[in-house]
């Protein structure tokens, strides 16, 4: 059998799982908030053209108001300075587009620190009982901070000295941009820097080192303790928008029973 | 070796092509527009946030404003009255958006009369060649109109009587609807319908037996003539919008060679 004859065997026989790690979209879905005096993304918001009325009588249709950076979404390069030269979203090539998956699994410890940062040698803790990283693949880190997602406030869980989320150290950026094979990182957080990022040096190093690799950024995903350590297959197709800095996606897992 | 496993290997080596079956998106990308009294959908259209500025100095963002049936898109049973009990684009279970596609071009027969229509028998004569349409597959119908999507007059075609764009019968979409065993409809053109579907008996025939039948849309492809008649692979993920009735989404078909 070809292997897409076997692919889709699998899909409508069951024993290929699609898991969805997308956030739904709607009002409620958490956004990023700077302090002053940055400018800050919309939230989610849908305004009816017609619902089965006198402005459409047999058809109901929405526009869309967004965040190219709400819910669920996915970073390009030029989204940070330091890939301003790279692709915007509609320029990442498709066979990018689908990919492994390596997913590192810190919910434990972010539980008893929302500040809490995945260094070099936690990656390599994992890499001793399940490989090296993927080639090509994205490294999702699980957090556990997908429970939070249905209330902003606890999603961006900021106090007087700012945002509290967990994420990742500079030299852990740093070697993931750089040394890694991994082609981007995924996470269940708002952006894929730490709340406290503001403050690292450089700032938002996950953003900074990332993107200025012609890596990519996935946010706000969830259902990742669906997925086991290797092996998944992730698809994450954003929206070619031209010169878009990046977009809403639908990210689906593939998980071979 | 693992399907998946195998599916990434082919992926990475080339011996399977992802094709990018979607229209770029910018304020250029053509919309569809109904004479009053309906009301219509907005254009696409970014709004910069800010842009390696004052506003935000290491970054670069806009905010969206589209329709949820803008460019290449999905329809959900819910965009139509006939379907209005049915699922909304976020309720579409994920294993039906990764489906096979049967390919039926005729874009000769197109390309000498814009108000070509696909009939029953356009279909059995393509089974009779190509086998049985799809369990759970897309139709998608080449038409050729992919050539005129950088320009909305071309695109839309329309003169004093009305738009003239290529599309399928009343016959046909109902018996697609009711009898065949495909998932949905996928066209180049800027809705499932025909240009002159306003004026047949149901209107809009595609949309009405169709959506109503649990079934989906998938608009403005293109890249269809790089697709085999049977074989490929179609990822269609909307955006999972609290009850849109529709999304733009990014359409990728998987080509083994
Ligand atoms: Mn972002
Ligand atoms: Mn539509």
């Amino acid at each position: 059998m070809s292997i897409l004859k076997a692919l889709l065997s699998g899909v409508s026989g069951g024993s290929i799982e699609v898991v969805d790690l997308t956030a739904p979209l709607s009002a409620e879905t958490p956004i990023l908030q700077l302090p002053p005096p940055f400018a800050n993304t919309i939230p989610f918001g849908l305004e009816e053209i017609s619902r089965y009325d006198d402005r459409g009588p047999a058809w109901y249709w929405n526009d869309i108001h967004t965040g190219e950076h709400t819910g669920t979404h996915f970073d390009a390069p030029i989204h940070w300075v330091t890939g301003r030269d790279g692709d915007d979203v509609s320029q990442v090539p498709p066979r990018r587009l689908i990919a492994s998956a390596a997913v590192i699994d810190v919910a434990d410890r972010a539980a008893k620190d929302p500040d809490f940062l995945l260094e070099i040698e936690h990656i390599r803790e994992w890499e001793a009982v399940h490989g090296p990283l993927p080639e090509g693949g994205w490294l999702l880190l699980r957090t556990g901070w997908d429970t939070r997602s249905g209330d902003q406030e606890a999603f961006l869980n900021a106090n007087e000295t700012g945002p509290h989320t967990p994420g990742v150290s500079v030299a852990a950026a740093k070697w993931l941009a750089e040394e890694s094979p991994v082609i981007g990182l995924g996470v269940e957080t708002v952006g894929t820097d730490a709340g406290a990022a503001h403050s690292f040096d450089p700032p938002f190093p996950c953003h900074s080192y990332l993107l200025g690799a012609d890596k990519y950024g996935l946010t706000q995903l969830r259902n990742l303790d669906r997925l086991p350590p290797t092996g998944a297959v992730v698809i994450a197709p954003p929206l070619p928008i031209v010169g878009g800095s990046g977009s809403p996606v639908r990210v689906l897992a593939l998980v071979e029973k």
